[in-house]
């Protein structure tokens, strides 16, 4: 990831898409989100969603996973680049978490962040901290996902343990 | 699940634990966090986790696992004593969703809900609205996980489609 200093608020990353088949959508929800509509196709028709659905923890996940994905390639791609790396922590949570449409059989998520905060850590002056918006789209243009996640990110001048 | 009018702020619902084993923090992590603290033990080591730890969405989603069994134990017990069960529609999102401790191979994690707010819809005026503060607390009573969630819950005089 950039540095503090080369992050600007409204900068827009591209993190990639996601399909979710009826096959997936089951089996991650037998393991962690056994719900009716997200499991079984003929309940679900009778759940006041219509249709099976995926559950909001898979939507958070195909991000999550993304991301990880992300961050190496543009750490690779740096890398090739002869330039440093700047180290990102862990998230430390969530805000607003809002899983605002269902996320339908073969329905395919565009997932992106626009950086809408960045400042110097207040506790920890040698790091940065960036807040960004997280938001997944259908292929209908509609927004299923929005989410604020603030992570610690290395200053040009700092140093960061991880 | 309990009716609007029978649900207390300040009741408690005891959702269940869950231990943490190495193998399912990793095979978990390989899946959807694929973070080196999340899946090298020895990688995890020289990381400011200092341990191999499991992804903040593991830890959340252990919740979800054990709340809908915990829902779906509460009304089975209803049935049992020839008590009607309220419906619970899915939650709409979560806010202020922190991972306060790293949970670490081993940790057993208590998952807890108390209700903080319980009013009608504005929306919907026949459903009421439910929020809980969840939290997940280890063995040394440190916690880990914090989120808010809202819920729509049924009215004895309402009518909800799910």
């Amino acid at each position: 990831m950039k540095y503090l200093e080369d992050i600007r608020v409204g900068d827009v990353y591209e993190i990639g898409r996601h399909t979710f088949s009826a096959e997936e959508i089951k089996s991650f929800a037998r393991r962690f989100d056994p719900q009716h509509f997200h499991v079984d196709e003929e309940a679900a028709k009778t759940s006041h969603f219509g249709a099976l659905c995926a559950s909001g923890w898979h939507t958070a996940l195909a991000w999550m996973r993304l991301m990880v994905a992300y961050r190496r390639r543009e750490a690779e791609a740096a890398r090739a680049r002869g330039e440093p790396v700047a180290g990102i922590g862990p998230a430390l949570g969530f805000r607003e978490l809002k899983w605002l449409k269902p996320v339908y059989v073969d329905d395919t998520i565009d997932y992106r962040g626009e950086v809408i905060e960045t400042r110097v850590s207040r506790s920890r002056p040698g790091l940065g901290l960036m807040t960004i918006r997280s938001t997944g789209v259908n292929q209908s243009g509609e927004t299923v996902i929005s989410f604020l996640s603030t992570t610690f990110v290395e200053r040009r001048s700092g140093a960061t343990g991880d």
